[in-house]
């Protein structure tokens, strides 16, 4: 008997089944200082605990991108170790914060399987969580991956596609309890624009580039313990389709968050990923700028502050976004366009 | 109306003008790690709490260079964003210790404006401070950079020069209230040198050499939140003056600091940077040497313990400093230097 | 006089002399995500502080190579910094675990001392041992270095060689007091696989590959604040024997401990090493694979619970383990062979 685990493979997996995924994760300040050093976040309610308590939170959380690369990290192994392609996220809802000495485990269940024509691959659709060491549930999402079958004569499931929704519709949005709008310094935040001086359809060009080091995405990938082979070995992936390390695809969207500060510094929570595409590949010496679109403005329950934006962030490599670079004429993507995310923020009105 | 910033020209500063610079940074644990990680940095009372205790400190408090990129990087998009050079630096004093968990913030006044006679840009002086969250300022200091101008019909301010500080003077210096030099160990500090052991003019090659790679001095400025475009986007640097990216000044500062080590092991606080030049450029791939030279041997007033000494280091590049790199015969710096500073440690009588 | 230490040479060591370590150093969160960050560590006992109460820890300890690093990093500046090679270690024994917040020092006594025949240098041996701030050990090894002599006319001191332990045996590895293995989460530990599922002789292929970045290795290696000038000093080693900057050979112990998680998830606990050889010297570029032998299953005296297993881990670069490489027809290692580590782990029953 093998002691080794080689993943799961299309055929491994049934709707219904659920997975708990290994190794749970607390998370410190130090995650905090790497998460900065990596990406140069700037956002003051996770860069300050003074911030973030004048507005409610009883500590600065952490980025909720970096919660997501946690979670996301552990499901790796049981859903995406034998994936040939990242498909697409939908309904990615951060709930509570999450504070230094959380401890953090994922779960996932299987919601759909759809073999491909071609024998060799099908789609898994698996809804993911993350959980806190109280219970409270922190993310959860649904992903779906084109997964490697084992064999080609292995079975085909009858096909099970969920209904996915478009957008987190408004209700689902997760506000912080006690978040008081009065307490937001905007000398301090960095911008004066607030959920008002947002309008559907105004563009947002980043400015900015910031070029990827190969000790930079494997020291991310490795620091949300994402065990996806293709990031870190490059005696292999020289061989590979690339003949490189391609960088995980969280680390483009970390960037593409981090650099949209410049023009969005007070949307200080990711609440909501309605949909995202990895729309290429991203590898060392890439240079990332990004570009932002609003969608919506978002008027939340119940509350008279903050507000929500629907926002679509695009990033790039190797293009400045002044042109808001997206598709080519024949519809398809541009090829220096590596994201296509649409997600929801919070912002104080 | 652009939701981002291009920062500010030599025609948007006035004297007088008050800057509150944005994103308070609340410093921990994990910067501590991480700078260690970044240099090397081996001196005591910052690596251990015991023995920082030991000499009468609550805590073992953050590496003061640590703390000057902090603050320094928050002044960088008002003050320096579209600088064409940093030109110096004076009369900077570390006040009170930072320890983990403080929450800095950064203001700048500008005290000082020379258009030069090209038209294209002017020079601007601020002073800039650090402030944690009780209030205490942890840092002071003036800098000066040389700006660009919008256009070139811009207006040409009556000049002000501020007069500046030759070296901060004994009785400025701040000294940590409750140290006790009984409490220091010479044996785990590393070296016996104390202050009357330092000789006026004396020199000391600090031997190694550390070679700068791009990961590192990108983590490191990221860190620090410094968003000076030049350290991070290759595809816009490629185009450049260099063709590559530009190592963050203060990066080598922190570099010769940990170097200097080797010969100034007990030196436990720089109080002061009297002046600092960056001479030449440093980049990745580059080696990085250093030299020190006694310059004053300082009693601080009404105190027994500890001593300040004033130093002047050099940093080179691909050189090592048996031979005291500093000026060519004509007068000028040679090639290999880096970084001339004159700055004050304290250290054990 | 001058002030910078050359570190000691064969002629400076004699039996029995004691050596005091220099720069305590406090342990802290930053120290463990940076340590994920470098590995990606999974061990769940050290990633989650839920996990180690769970099972009778008070909080995550650190990583036992992380502590073994730094205790190790203390003792260069006196040991090994004239080192022409680093040839063994023996009897090395974790004992107290270390938290968070943990200060530790370092001492080394000379136990053995041996000029070789050529005249140039000799083998030192040293007992090291890393002690925490209420004086508890929490390490302890013998390690032998080949240290070059200041002069050929120095004094041949008589050779003393000392007895060392082939192995530790089962009596002294320190178990943790209040372990109790029911607390053990098999599903969050990552693997099934218990004490009495391994089989001497059994062999596993750890599967994975890591690659070395330059940036990677200096950051560790100064996160350990190891001295060690061939880790970091291009500009040096472009003229020495490799032409390129050495990785810490502990860098390729932690890599080839990460990969083993996958086959041995729930070895908690690095408790002795036995022996252990860097057979070739690593770069940057390199991928290190790993592969392990099952040598022995050793019942721990007076205890149910948890178990020792003795494994052989073997690290090679740019081959993958699945033939198990290790030595030529010739018995030499095989070249892509650079580490064979003789070590004992604790895994619950």
């Amino acid at each position: 008997m093998t002691k080794t685990s080689a993943g799961n493979f299309f055929e491994d997996f049934s709707v219904g089944q659920d997975l708990v995924h290994a190794v749970p994760r607390t998370v410190s300040a130090g995650d905090v200082s790497l998460y900065t050093a990596l990406y140069g976040m700037r956002f003051p309610v996770q860069s300050s605990t003074e911030f973030a308590r004048r507005i409610g939170y009883a500590d600065a959380p952490l980025d909720d991108l970096l919660v997501f690369h946690i979670v996301f990290g552990k499901t790796v192994p049981e859903v995406s170790l034998n994936a040939a392609a990242n498909l697409g996220y939908a309904g990615m809802r951060f709930a509570a914060p999450v504070f230094p000495g959380d401890t953090l485990t994922a779960r996932s269940t299987v919601i759909g399987l759809k073999e491909n024509s071609n024998g060799k691959t099908g789609t898994v659709y698996v809804r993911s969580s993350g959980v806190n060491q109280t219970g409270q549930t922190v993310l959860e999402y649904v992903r779906w991956v084109m997964v490697k079958k084992r064999s080609l004569d292995g079975h085909a499931p009858e096909p099970v596609v969920p209904d996915l929704p478009e957008a987190v519709p408004a209700a689902n949005l997760t506000v912080p309890e006690a978040f008081h709008g009065d307490g937001w310094d905007f000398d301090l935040s960095g911008e004066l624009h607030r959920w008002g001086d947002y309008e559907p359809g105004e563009k947002i060009d980043h400015v900015d580039g910031m070029t990827i080091e190969e000790a930079e995405h494997q020291i991310a990938a490795r620091l949300y313990q994402n065990t996806s082979k293709v990031h870190f070995n490059q005696h292999q992936e020289k061989e590979g389709r690339f003949g490189r390390r391609i960088v995980y695809g969280g680390h483009v969207i970390s960037l593409a968050r981090a650099l949209s500060f410049n023009g969005l510094a007070n949307a200080f929570r990711v609440a909501a990923v309605n949909a995202g595409s990895h729309t290429a590949p991203a590898f060392a010496g890439d240079t990332v700028y990004a570009w932002s679109e609003v969608l919506e403005r978002i008027e939340l329950p119940g509350r008279d502050d903050p507000g929500a934006l629907r926002l679509r962030t695009v990033a790039t490599k190797d293009m400045p976004c002044s042109s808001f670079p997206l598709r080519a004429a024949d519809g398809t993507y541009e090829k220096a366009v590596l994201l296509d995310l649409d997600y929801t923020v919070l912002i104080p009105r």
